[in-house]
């Protein structure tokens, strides 16, 4: 008997209405002969409710405690699933993350997934129960409850989905599968049948919104096919798994944006202090992800160095900079006005006009480049803000996605 | 340095600026020299709500199901109250039931605590924090999370009391105390100083309201005093401890008034039925509370049996006797209609006087007295419910209460 484990964000389950659905659909997953483990998150606009409570009371909350509160969101998400799927007559258990055995590290509301002890699940399972697992959520250590971050409920689904060796994980979402490009920004997108983990990955980290790319990481490590698929139908939608052909004759697979960036610019830094080292070490501390970083070539003894996070992080970012800046004669400058454009395939790197054409696209719309990083799977350009939807249209034309 | 245990009930913490009030009462009651642990309900109507979102979704959510949902309601609390002391710079962390301890049987919505593991709340005041631990709910030794019913915020604070060998439980409410009848009916009452734990059960049995029967039975098993006070002033209130005075004048303390009931009576019960055990087993199976019992002596060998319950509970009640019967002769007869009036006071039943009193005030005031029960140290009388609220005036003016 198979093992499906079913994720449900929080827009598939805002009201009553469309939690009975969601029972509807996991009913009949069992139905067809299958053990089920829903993921769910908190229903639609709970966690920003929360934030905003949080918000009202202390301008700086301590992590330790939002955690504590947010983790409500998806323990009131899983008690009314459970009480929907008992309504259908189908037994059936509600979970928190600490119950479900995800235990994480200690970093407050952006835990990482140290180990998913399943012992719970796999003896209610054996009950023939439905599990219902709360996703974002989890439990250090020392027995304080953490969250993962936004996001974090595709981490859950795919890591219990990994542990228990489950035969699928189906990802639920409000778009019916991964496209080519945004289907809302580009509409001659296309619907991608299957996509490969690393293609995935970039795609994911890039901005296609529609898994974390830290699922989609724990995926690949376990070998974890994930379908991601539309919760208001039940049409197939795009498998993601290792895409075995030896060589693929299209190279690029999508275009992705991510318009939730910055730039920082450290200027006229002297060559013999160790700045990356420096910086970077501390904005780890700190947990800010730095994203594409570029270091200018030395001249005259000075260098500059350039690289992009996201917008949320600049403030505390900058604070972290200024820090070690003190009263150096280097200077701080910020961008907060621009985004992030990608094209991703399999075996880019082979193929080495695919950097060049894209770089023409976005020359012949006149649309500058600020920075330019590189992978194995992908080229991304960061293009100003306000350009960066014609950017994304004039790629995706340019590799003829649409056909 | 003494341990204070303080419980805030939801219209406490009801809104931002009332969880700021209950914050800096905590660090001021920490400045004066105290080791804090606060224990809270869910905010206003929070509780309410979840319930109506069971609802919404099925008639009868399993019990498990939810006590998983009405226990982020003080989850909430425990993290919006950490956040409004952190904001105080006084170092503070939140607790569920669970991480706080509480271990309860599986009764799930009506569990009782069978031990406090107070390990964590020790280290954590070891590290001079306040505790904030979430009233109401624990876990079972299955790791699930139950709650203890209506009001049960003060049991784990009394519990928590008890465990820690604090010096003293403030239990903080609307009222400013316990009063010799309910001030809202009785415009005269007076606020009482001091009360036995076994007064002050019985006046919490008998819908004083202002404290928990159980929070009061398990402070007087561990000579826990409790201190119940205003929430909007720092006056002294009332204190619930070992009354050691030998004989004390004034024997009747208070009038209390319980206008939650239901009336059963089991009518023409032939008397080679065992009807005592086969009811009152079935009912207390389902856990249905029995509160007066009357059994009329037989007559032409059957028997009429008439007792009280919650009446919230009348229905199950209904259907648990109605299994019992089956086709038997005898009637079930209820009424929705009453309500019982007690008076209350230590030594009671060394003047026998006081009930003849009481009943004399009611029989002047032509209203009926359907059962009446005694105690060591109470006579409560069950009368129609249109004269509930005249019964209270006649007997807290009949014995002088006032005064």
């Amino acid at each position: 008997m198979a093992i499906i484990v079913q994720k449900f964000g929080g827009s598939s389950i805002a009201d009553t209405e469309k939690i009975m659905a969601v029972a509807k659909r996991i009913v009949s997953t069992v139905k067809e002969g299958n053990k089920v483990v829903a993921v769910v998150s908190a229903q639609g606009k709970t966690t920003d409710i929360l934030i905003e409570q949080a918000r009202a009371i202390s301008k700086n909350p301590p992590k330790r405690e939002m955690d504590m509160l947010l983790a409500t969101g998806e323990q009131v998400s899983i008690a009314l699933l459970a009480m929907a799927i008992d309504s259908l007559e189908q037994p059936v258990v509600s979970l928190t993350g600490a119950q479900g055995g995800i235990v994480t590290d200690t970093h407050h509301t952006k835990a990482r997934i140290r180990a998913v002890d399943c012992a719970r699940i796999k003896s209610e399972l054996g009950l023939w129960n439905v599990v219902i697992v709360a996703g974002f959520q989890g439990v250090s250590k020392s027995n304080d409850i953490t969250t993962l971050g936004r996001g974090g409920s595709d981490t859950t689904a795919v890591a219990i989905a990994a542990a228990l060796g489950a035969e699928m994980c189906e990802i639920y979402t409000d778009v019916d599968g991964v496209y080519s490009a945004d289907p809302r920004k580009v509409p001659n997108a296309r619907k991608l049948e299957e996509v490969g983990y690393g293609e995935m990955l970039e795609l994911a980290s890039l901005g296609a919104g529609v898994l974390q790319p830290r699922a989609v990481e724990v995926a690949a490590g376990h070998g974890v096919p994930i379908h991601v698929r539309s919760s208001f139908s039940y049409d197939k939608g795009t498998m993601i798994r290792e895409v075995s052909s030896v060589e693929r004759k299209i190279s690029v697979t999508g275009v992705a944006a991510d318009d939730n960036c910055a730039k920082i610019t450290l200027v006229g830094v002297p060559s013999e202090v160790n700045i990356l080292t420096l910086v970077f070490s501390a904005l780890a501390k700190q947990s800010i992800n730095v994203d594409m970083i570029v270091q200018a070539g030395t001249r005259n003894s000075v260098t500059d160095l350039s690289f992009t996070i996201a917008r949320a992080e600049l403030d505390s970012a900058l604070e972290t900079i200024n820090n070690i800046r003190k009263d150096s004669d280097w200077k701080i400058v910020c961008d907060e006005n621009v985004a992030k454009v990608s094209i991703v395939g399999a075996g880019m790197m082979t193929n080495p006009g695919v950097a060049a054409k894209m770089f023409s696209a976005l020359e012949e719309s006149n649309i500058p480049v600020y920075v330019v990083s590189t992978s194995e799977i992908k080229v991304s350009c960061l293009v100003p803000l306000e350009n960066y939807e014609e950017a994304v249209l004039v790629c995706h034309k340019k590799f003829e996605l649409e056909q």
